[in-house]
C-alpha cells in the first residue's frame, strides 16, 4: 500500500479556490496564515495581498461574554438565522487562553452542530499563540481571507480574557456584548471598559422563570447606558434580551445591528472606523515587525540571554545592558 | 541691572550634590531626567550610571486611590511619620492625566503642606508626559537618583488612569490599595486586577459617623481577598482601616508593611521581585529605545506620514505599507 502526500497548492491555487468558496482550501489559506514557520509568513503574506482586493463588503461583528453565558447557542441561532437570509457566515475566535487549553472555545464543531453542517457558514476555532497581538493579527488576517471567500457577515468570537475583548472591538464593525440576568446587581462584575465599547447588550436565557429577571437587567443596563457619553457615530448602544435556547430574541437582535450599520453607513462613520482601524493595524504591524527582526536577529539573540542574566544579578544597569544589546544591533 | 544665567551642573556636580543630599540639585537631576531635549538624555543617563552603585537599599510603596479618597493627607502622615522615626522620604507619582491637566496631582506642595517643609522629606510631582510609558520611566529613573540621594523610603502615587497601577506595581516592593467605605457594596467597581495586586487594603476615613461602615468594608474585602490565590511570596494581603484625617491607624498601617518587609527578605523575595523587575525594565527599556531610534529616523518620520494617508484612504494595505516603512528604515 501506498500513502499519498498531501498536494501542497500554490498561493495562486489557494486564492483562485478562496474566491470560488471553497471551504477546504479557505481552511488551509488560514492554517498557511496561523504557521509558525517562518517560510510561511511570506505565502501568507502573498496571499493576503491576493485576497485584500476583494474585502471590504462584510459586516464585522465582535461577540463577547464570560463562559457559561450561552455564546456558542447564541451564534448558532444567529448563524443560522443569516444563512436563512441567504447570506454566508463565518464565525471566527480570538482566545489567547486557547494555547493552554487546546481550543477549548470553538475548538469543536461539535458546539455548533447545525451552523457547522451549513454550507453557508464557516466555522473557525481560535488560532493558538503566545500572546494576545499574535492571536489577534492571525485572526484579522483569516477576516480578509474569509471575506475573499465571499462571506458576508463574520462573526468574532471572545471569552474576554485580558484585554481580547479590546483587541476584538478594533477589529469589528459591530461590538455586542452577551450578558445573564443574575440574581442581583447587574452591573458588578462587568469589567471596566466593555459598557463603552459595546455597541449593544443581550440579555440571553430571558425565559422560563428567569423572565422577569431579564427584563428588570435589561432596565438596569438601559439606564446604565445612559451615563456614557454618546458614541462618535451619535450612536446610542442599545439593550435587547433573547433565549438562544427557545431561538427568541435574535430576529431582534439582528434588527438592532442593521439598524446600526444602516446609521453608520449614512453618516459615513462606517467607512471612518475601517480607515482607523486600518491605520491602527499598519501601526501595529510596523511595530511587531520591527521588534521581530530585531529579536529574531543571531546576535541580538545570543547578547540577550547574557544581558538578562548580568542584569538579574546587578552586574549591569536595565539602561547600559539596553544600550549595549542595541548597539551589537547597530554594528551588525 | 545684569541678570545671572543659572550656572548648569555637571554630571559629576549633579551626582556628588545628590549624594551629599542637596535637594535643590537633585529636583535638577529629575528635570533632566524629564526633559524631551535629546542632548539632556545622554546626560541624564549618565547620571543614572553614576546613581545606580548607590541604590536598592530603601523600601518602594505603590499607593493608589481614586480622588477623594483622602491619598494626599494620608501621604503627608505617614511621611512624617516615617521621618519621625528618623528616616527620610520621597514622595512621587505617576499619573500620566497630568500632562492635560498640568499636574493637578501633587502639582503644588499645598497639598501636602507640613510634609513639605520636612528636612529629611522630598516630594516631586509626576512627570508631564504624553505616554504612561513615559512617565513610568521617568518616574523610574527619578527612583535611582533619590535612593542616592540617601531617602530609604519612596512612596509612589497614582489616581490609577489607565493602566497606571500596573506600571506603579512594577516598581515597588508593596503596593497599597486606599479605599472609602461606601453606602453599599465595597467590591463594586474595584477596578479588576487591583485585587490581584495589593499587598495591603487601607480603608480611610474610618473616623466619626463612618467608623461602622469602614469596619463593614473591612470585613468584606478580607472575605474577598481569600478568594484570590496566595501570593509567590506566600504573604497574604491585609486589610487595615484608618483616619488620615485624626492620624489614627497610620502606625498599624506601617507595622503591616514592616512585616511584609520583613517576611519577603526572610524568603528572599524581595531581591527575587527587584531582579524581576530589574529584568522586565530592561526589555521595556530596549523596546522603548528601538522603537524611538526607528521612528526618530528622519526618513522614517517622511515615509510614516505619507503611508498613513495612503493606508487610510485603502490605496495600498497595511501589510505592504509596513513592508515599505521597514525596507526604508533597513536600506539607511
Amino acid at each position: 500500500m501506498q500513502f499519498k502526500r498531501k498536494k501542497i497548492p500554490s498561493v495562486n491555487e489557494l486564492a483562485e479556490a478562496i474566491f470560488a468558496g471553497n471551504k477546504t482550501l479557505l481552511a488551509r489559506g488560514i492554517t498557511l496564515i496561523e504557521s509558525r514557520r517562518t517560510a510561511d509568513h511570506t505565502l501568507a503574506q502573498e496571499l493576503i495581498e491576493r485576497c485584500l482586493p476583494k474585502i471590504n463588503k462584510s459586516i464585522r461583528i465582535g461577540i463577547t461574554g464570560v463562559p457559561g453565558v450561552g455564546k456558542s447557542t447564541f451564534i448558532e441561532r444567529l448563524g443560522k438565522l443569516i444563512t436563512g437570509m441567504g447570506k454566508k457566515v463565518a464565525v471566527l475566535a480570538v482566545d489567547p487562553s486557547s494555547s493552554v487549553t487546546r481550543g477549548s472555545i470553538l475548538g469543536d464543531k461539535t458546539r455548533m452542530l447545525e451552523l457547522s453542517k451549513d454550507p453557508d457558514a464557516f466555522i473557525r476555532p481560535s488560532p493558538t499563540g503566545e500572546s494576545l497581538g499574535g492571536v489577534a493579527r492571525k485572526t484579522r488576517e483569516s477576516v480578509i481571507l474569509c471575506e475573499a471567500a465571499g462571506y458576508e457577515v463574520i462573526l468574532i468570537e471572545t471569552v474576554g480574557v485580558g484585554q481580547s475583548e479590546t483587541a476584538v472591538h478594533s477589529m469589528v464593525d459591530f461590538f455586542l456584548l452577551l450578558k445573564l440576568a443574575g440574581a442581583g446587581d447587574e452591573l458588578q462584575g462587568i469589567k471596566r471598559g466593555i459598557m463603552e465599547m459595546a455597541d449593544g447588550i443581550l440579555i440571553n436565557k430571558a425565559d422560563g422563570d428567569n423572565l422577569k429577571r431579564a427584563q428588570r437587567a435589561r432596565a438596569e443596563f438601559e439606564r446604565a447606558l445612559q451615563l456614557y457619553p454618546p458614541k462618535a457615530s451619535g450612536w446610542l448602544p442599545k439593550v435587547s434580551t433573547c433565549s438562544a435556547l427557545n431561538n427568541e430574541g435574535i430576529t431582534e437582535l439582528w434588527g438592532m445591528i442593521e439598524e446600526f450599520i444602516a446609521n453608520n453607513r449614512d453618516s459615513g462613520f462606517f467607512e471612518t472606523l475601517r480607515r482607523e482601524q486600518n491605520t491602527n493595524w499598519f501601526l501595529q504591524t510596523v511595530d511587531e515587525r520591527l521588534k521581530s527582526s530585531f529579536y529574531q536577529h543571531p546576535d541580538v539573540k545570543k547578547e540577550l540571554t547574557k544581558l538578562i542574566k548580568k542584569v538579574g544579578n546587578n552586574q549591569i544597569s536595565p539602561f547600559k545592558a539596553a544600550d549595549l544589546l542595541l548597539s551589537s544591533f547597530k554594528q551588525n
